[in-house]
């Protein structure tokens, strides 16, 4: 009984990941209590983004640039690469801040349940890469799941010719974490992966 | 680290109400993967609500035309008139379909805290449609809430000189219900409005 503009937008917003119908409700009403500017920046931005965000042609992540500006970046090592499985995991790493690198992203984990196999995945790109030249270190940043160790053991395979040292991230307990409540894999990877407390 | 204008969809969905920002950067992530219609769908449905969605001068429902598709059909009682709080209540009722009367939205419920007085309602709206005659029957249809039967009073003593009768919804246990779960308000209401079972 919602009038026909209301219902599309309601519809619309419900096939959004994670919405459902109640919230997609909630929101379109929202919408329609809320500041003109405010929709309208939003229907701008959702315009917007199909025409302008891009994958960089180097590192596939997301850019409107094409080198994206860390490839683009002198600034940034050349020497190292750090493989990631998406643009979102790209952003958690970049805003840590701790990386001065250049990035690879594969855009997916394997995931043969899916219908991802190595062929969807930016890998031959990466060992072109790796192959020109001037690269010191690979790192693998895959997520520690079943499929991105499955995804790390297949990057370091492409790779094993390239001469190029692999490394993976720590394993560990996360900081700020609470040691009797991390379950035992964790636990089991912290202890392997322990240093030298350095004086 | 995003591109601006993914950056910039982020913050628009962040705005919205009950999203984070982990769920909007998830959402615009989502959205440009998305085939491009549904993109296009989704900012056409926002551009558009704003300038089509109106409230009825009759009954403020929301709708695209003055008076709305239920004031305006002869096959409606325009002799009952069932006071809502908001446009998603009338749209809850409607879907029951069990009501074939008019309706009179109130936009919103008295709500002191939040600023909500009774010149926020559009209660003078309601007087004067039922003043102007042919009304046999006012239903109370706010919600079973303290805001909510605080709103119920106010309107029937704004209608207590005009000589209707004005009804409230039914209390009670609601259909499917299990009776050791209902909290003991409700159970002492469902008994007060028993009924005879008929032959």
């Amino acid at each position: 009984m919602y009038p026909k503009s209301l219902a599309s937008l309601i519809s619309a917003l419900g096939r959004l990941p994670g919405i459902g119908p109640k919230t997609a409700e909630r929101l379109a009403l929202h919408l329609l209590r809320a500041p003109d500017q405010e929709v309208r920046d939003l229907a701008r931005a959702l315009a917007r983004i199909k025409d302008e965000v891009r994958a960089c042609s180097v590192c596939f992540n997301l850019a409107e640039s094409d080198p994206c500006p860390i490839c683009a970046d002198p600034g940034r090592d050349a020497g190292q690469i750090m493989v990631v499985e998406t643009p979102a995991d790209l952003a958690a790493l970049e805003a840590a801040g701790s990386y001065r690198g250049r990035y690879h992203v594969l855009a997916g984990s394997l995931a043969p349940l899916e219908g991802v196999g190595p062929q969807h995945l930016r890998l031959a790109e990466l060992v072109a890469r790796v192959r020109r030249g001037g690269v010191r270190e690979v790192i693998l940043a895959t997520n520690p799941t079943v499929e991105g160790e499955a995804t790390a053991d297949l990057v370091a395979r492409a790779l094993a010719k390239c001469d190029t040292p692999v490394t993976r991230l720590g394993y560990g307990v996360p900081v700020g974490a609470d040691l009797k409540y991390m379950d035992p894999v964790t636990l089991g990877r912290s202890l392997a992966s322990r240093r030298r407390l350095e004086e």
